[in-house]
């Protein structure tokens, strides 16, 4: 399926256009080219696009999939009534009946991003990232208890991206600590983790996997060696086992997965959208 | 409008029916109460979910509003049938418009996210996601001609979490670079980066902001003082004018809006979704 290009226009970022969008496409199997076009908020930039569109579908002979978020009306009816794709006009699919359900109407509100830089949720986030980031990999024990979430688990078995994605998506302040031979040796927990019981996840990965990754990092090392990266898992597994600790296994999980499998488990209090 | 609950329900992650689903409701004033029911991928699954939804029904006096987007036809059909809120199926709506204009049939493929994990590009996600944290204030220029992004501006301006969304989201490695008092008495960008200055983004902040951000971290100090801001800001803006580079204020903009402009404006040949 070549030659058919797919636009995701917006006044915004077009981010919820394209994640949508990417999602519907992920439903067939084609390698269409992608063009964002964000922050189209005025009746000229409509009249360009209606022409980068109309261009497209004569080069490519077939009409253009447009995905659209707008929400200005003017914008959107220069587009409407000029433009020769395909268009799906994602918003005022749903917005109509659920103004009608609602029995109120919608507020027009442009870009779901246009003005949270002064809300607390986005000063929270903002703040949970830098807090995830000061928290990663056991550097520090500072405001330990602020954590919502603690992630444990050996070198490499995905906690910084989780963390990192927990803090970016929800606002949450994801610590995480590797486990290290010492802590096997001692067979338990790293101590300052032991009050905060009921905030640790931790994370297991397939020694075979954990062996490759970690074999690109520090090629024919004992740390990736299979040998090494079989007995650290065994040792971690056993110590989450004993501890009651929840945990899963990373092997064939994106970051996604992995983080909303921990928000179910855990549910944390606090959780910004 | 209270007595209302949101479900988002999904046989993946329902990141997309979630994403989606807030971006149509910030359309709204509302403060609904939001469940995200993920992973949603058997028929027992979904009696249990009509269940819940149902009682919510009855006890609101409401329906709920249920956002979807089931592949798994057969799930789909028991929460279609038994379920007594109002459901918004995201993906047929679009989906079977889109069969018949493809001319193909949709893979009834399961979850953006579930078969990711062994693809190159969610790998390259995650090497990003460590480079650009290994190239986080300008701790490492080891590799520094691998960033797809460099980001420059004083700190606190918004560099960091910038960096690390444009990674988790794109792929991109981006690198971020602080501009220091000694950069300003040399008047010119730090010399590592000279070289990159196609890949150079700049950030800046009103010093007013700037100042505020500051004392959060280190009140009444020197650092956070607004006549030290001002002057940072300044040296730091008029350096940018005189290196040619790229640059938009922080001041009012979302991680998100920052990282849109910034594809815009660079436009890296790598860009992974």
């Amino acid at each position: 399926m070549p030659n058919r290009t797919i636009y995701f226009i917006s006044d915004g970022t077009g981010i919820t256009a394209e994640t949508f969008g990417n999602a519907i496409l992920a439903q067939f199997e084609n390698n269409m080219r992608r063009i964002r076009l964000p922050f189209i908020d005025s009746v000229d930039k409509a009249h360009q696009v209606v022409r980068q569109i109309n261009l497209a579908a004569v080069t490519e002979g077939k009409r253009p999939i447009v995905f659209t978020t707008l929400v200005n009306e003017e914008v959107k009816d220069v587009i409407t009534q000029g433009c020769q794709g395909m268009l799906l006009d994602m918003f005022s699919t749903f917005v109509n009946p659920l103004e009608e359900e609602l029995g109120i109407k919608s507020n027009h509100r442009i870009g779901r991003f246009s003005d949270i830089s002064k809300s607390q949720s986005y000063t929270d986030r903002i703040e949970a990232i830098n807090f995830s980031l000061a928290h990663d990999d056991g550097q520090s024990n500072v405001d330990l208890e602020q954590s919502d979430v603690i992630l444990v688990g050996v070198s490499r078995s995905g906690k910084t991206p989780t963390s990192l994605y927990l803090a970016m998506q929800y606002g949450l302040k994801a610590s995480n600590y590797p486990l290290i031979p010492e802590d096997f040796e001692r067979k338990q927990l790293p101590a300052a983790l032991l009050p905060h019981r009921k905030k640790i996840f931790g994370l297991t990965i397939n020694p075979e996997r954990l062996s490759e990754i970690r074999n690109e990092r520090r090629p024919n090392s004992h740390y990736a060696s299979l040998l090494n990266c079989r007995n650290e898992v065994a040792e971690a597994e056993s110590m989450m086992r004993r501890s009651g600790i929840r945990w899963l296994s990373t092997t064939t999980k994106s970051i996604e997965e992995i983080a909303t499998t921990i928000l179910q488990e855990i549910q944390p209090d606090r959780l910004s959208y």
